[in-house]
């Protein structure tokens, strides 16, 4: 994939984050690609919705599944803009996601990079391929803004 | 809590669980209980409702939240026939569940006694008491006979 392809990808993932800010939610947001289409697009929600597992990664992935009518994403990638945490890493094992991209490292929440390292556990019975860092700034300095303004 | 009132509970999950089976899903069941009274149920679907984190816990915890409207189960309860993988665990944590009650030990997919023994992980923000075992036996034997007529 070309530089400008995934800066592509990881742009609508942005504007889900961004999104879910305007909301008041913590700006995280999620796209569940298939084939070069994005067919599940999550922004985080669990405040507005009432629902503690509203994740981005939670929402694309559900919206992707019913689209395919299986729970399994076999072939399909997921991108994410912050590092995912152990829910989030769980449910990507359980679909299957084929490929990982996420932007922002999450050293206090994550479990990819961080934490229990799920995908390196022997419990966990799918790995994706993971490639962590993409538009990693512009997806910290949302967070940060987000943070900021609400202190 | 009396030793009945405990299996009173895990009755609940296991008959949600015995409903997952004859849905020809894993059968595993969880119910979410605030002050004695059962908020939230989730029999284990993910095949028929093509959705990957369609897990009994899950849906347990997210029909709680709905009703209580808040994404945060402060004061709840959840009784799951089976341990909770990472991906549930993730969202017991998230849901700020106060008490955990499981069955059957998971040693393959477990994720609270076994793997990455996420509870103990400091980047899980929230720890609910645990208190497994509860008609372990009677879970079991459930899995075994789904796994057993299946092969």
């Amino acid at each position: 994939m070309s530089l400008t392809k995934a800066r592509e990808m990881m742009n609508e993932a942005l504007n889900l984050a961004r999104y879910a800010a305007v909301q008041g939610e913590v700006p995280v947001g999620a796209i569940v690609v298939k084939d070069g289409i994005i067919i599940g697009r999550g922004a985080n929600r669990p405040m507005e919705s009432h629902d503690p597992t509203a994740h981005a990664e939670i929402i694309a992935i559900r919206e992707a599944a019913a689209y395919l009518g299986n729970d399994r994403l076999t072939g399909c990638d997921l991108w994410v803009t912050l590092e995912p945490c152990a829910m989030c890493a769980g449910a990507i094992a359980h679909a299957r996601i084929a490929r990982l991209y996420y932007g922002a490292d999450d050293a206090k929440g994550g479990a990819v990079a961080h934490g229990p390292r799920l995908f390196e556990q022997t419990t966990l019975h799918h790995k994706p391929e993971i490639y962590a860092g993409i538009a990693a700034d512009e997806s910290a300095a949302l967070l940060k803004k987000f943070f900021a303004e609400r202190r």
